[in-house]
């Protein structure tokens, strides 16, 4: 018996598409299915403003150490309601298969997307399934698009970031690229890193509850140097970082040696830039270390009025970089 | 001077994505950047009762006789969220490109998207681009998710067709399955047909303007046949259809006989199978005729108590046939 695999017929509309539906996704993610044989699915809107984002993930390998495709999918886009103060509610999921994908490796998938669409408190409320032949994909690869809510009177913006704000990170930079560096064939090394990937809703909320924010950004791809830059231009302000603030871990500091590469420009997956008042900093520090993905969070610099959208690295050796972004990634399909 | 094409880094977080949205991209879609560079958009609830859908699109070809890919993500998004009575209002879009794709076509593709959601009067409001190495997709895939408002009471599902109702569908039955096939490199012969592709969304509106519609389906992968079987389960009566009644276009029934295909189970992308109380019909098949998506709407059947998810053909011989669903899908990639 060879093993179970996707075929084109599973993509077809037919009844092989129906089994893989009734027998392996609904079931896996706890899905009532003659809801979710609807063309869309009819929903409470929960308030007067929605937040409405989408990304797709096309990571590899699909397992990565910290983390997998399906974490990565309710993760990344719960991360980005969040980013705008939004309580995330609703996830569509749209899979694009490649033939001969191991059934197993979907289960597995699927699993993960149950477990932590649990854990951040959202619900899977549409979806798609699309088969395309050999070398037409590789294995698989989702969309996931996202609603929230927001509370009244929040207006988070990455425009928002205004002088006299300090700029806070939560927590260790580059894991997310090393550790999914590190699980590809042919890494000629252990690297020891675990990706970062992880639902900062609630650390958001609990920020929120805790005093005012400007703006928040997730350091994904390009890493933190894209997200400060990417707030600076939208924020028309400059930026001052403290260079020897910013928390890297040794071994993702060694790694990004031995490689060539800047741990700043590395991907994260659970880590987020806030610019916050000076005078709330403190407040929301104290709530957010208290938080299981906020615990190493720190003040990494400060907004000023300065030029529009520069940002400025303050060297331990006392002199200025100014922070520029390459043309491409570094690392190619890291989420 | 080689054709531009899409790179590995034009997916990498730098500035040649930066270069790739803001140069083409949000131009052709019309997008205000700073908007859209946000992590996640913040939109007007527009009503109680949101509707929310997803679908990828991985059709080959790229363009095919009356449409192309970009064209189809905007109206299968929309006729979904049209299916259960919802007005579309947002649209997502999610891109996985393929290195080397030519920058030609993208554009392309995004002026039919934005051409097609000015038409469908949809909004596109938040983004992503992933791009993934050679063979690992085929050109594009497209991602599109939607968010639409429900007027009160309306209560259209594919669970609520109910006895005595009719069966009505808005026109010719096949068209967009093959039409894409005659687009296909070595397909030996010219069929003359082009998609039906086409958003609903207006066509339904005047529809619950003109009586009560109790159930709405479009006939897309898998065919009519499948939208029957699907409605008929979810509602849990049977369905007897009048064989000769189903639209059929000549050229198609011509290809399909030549190819061992039966056009129920052919793709369709600008049809819907509604079930209608039959006070209502009259009416309602008035409005339909009167719009361009509409002209051809005809009573295709009915529904009785009978055995709940039967679907019954009565054939020009006068015998009956029961419907059943393949396996798979007679051509795969229609959508």
């Amino acid at each position: 018996m060879g093993e179970e695999v996707i075929t084109i017929a599973h993509g077809g509309g037919g009844t092989r598409m129906r089994e893989l539906l009734e027998r392996e996704i609904f079931p896996i993610l706890g899905l009532n299915e003659p809801y979710f044989s609807e063309d869309a699915a009819i929903l409470d809107a929960p308030g007067k403003k929605i937040a409405v984002t989408t990304d797709s993930y096309v990571v590899q390998p699909i397992f990565f150490p910290g983390g997998d495709i399906g974490k990565l999918a309710i993760c990344g886009t719960v991360n980005d309601l969040s980013m705008r103060g939004a309580v995330p509610l609703f996830i569509t999921l749209g899979l694009v298969l490649e033939e001969g994908l191991p059934l197993n490796t979907l289960r597995k998938v699927l699993e993960s997307i149950s477990l932590w669409a649990k854990e951040a408190n959202v619900r899977i409320v549409a979806g798609d399934t699309k088969v395309v032949g050999r070398g037409q994909a590789d294995g698989l690869y989702i969309n996931t698009s996202g609603v929230g809510y927001l509370k009244d009177n929040c207006e988070i913006s990455l425009s928002a970031a205004r002088p006299g704000d300090l700029l806070v990170i939560n927590g260790y930079i580059g894991d997310h690229g090393i550790a999914v560096l590190g699980g590809r064939d042919g890494t000629p090394f252990e690297t020891g890193v675990e990706s970062d990937c992880a639902p900062l809703s609630r650390l958001v909320s609990e920020m929120i509850s805790s005093g005012e924010i400007h703006a928040l950004h997730d350091p994904t791809r390009g890493g933190l140097a894209s997200a400060l830059k990417e707030m600076a231009q939208a924020s028309r302000c400059e930026f001052v970082i403290e260079e020897s603030s910013i928390p890297i871990r040794d071994n993702v500091k060694a790694v990004c040696e031995m490689l060539g590469l800047d741990p700043l420009y590395v991907a994260n997956e659970g880590k987020l830039l806030a610019s916050i008042p000076e005078a709330c900093v403190n407040d929301i520090l104290r709530a957010m270390r208290k938080n299981p993905y906020g615990r190493s969070s720190v003040v990494i610099g400060k907004v000023v009025e300065g030029r529009a959208g520069s940002v400025v690295l303050l060297t331990p050796m006392g002199t200025k970089k100014i922070l520029r972004i390459p043309s491409g990634e570094q690392l190619p399909r890291i989420c």
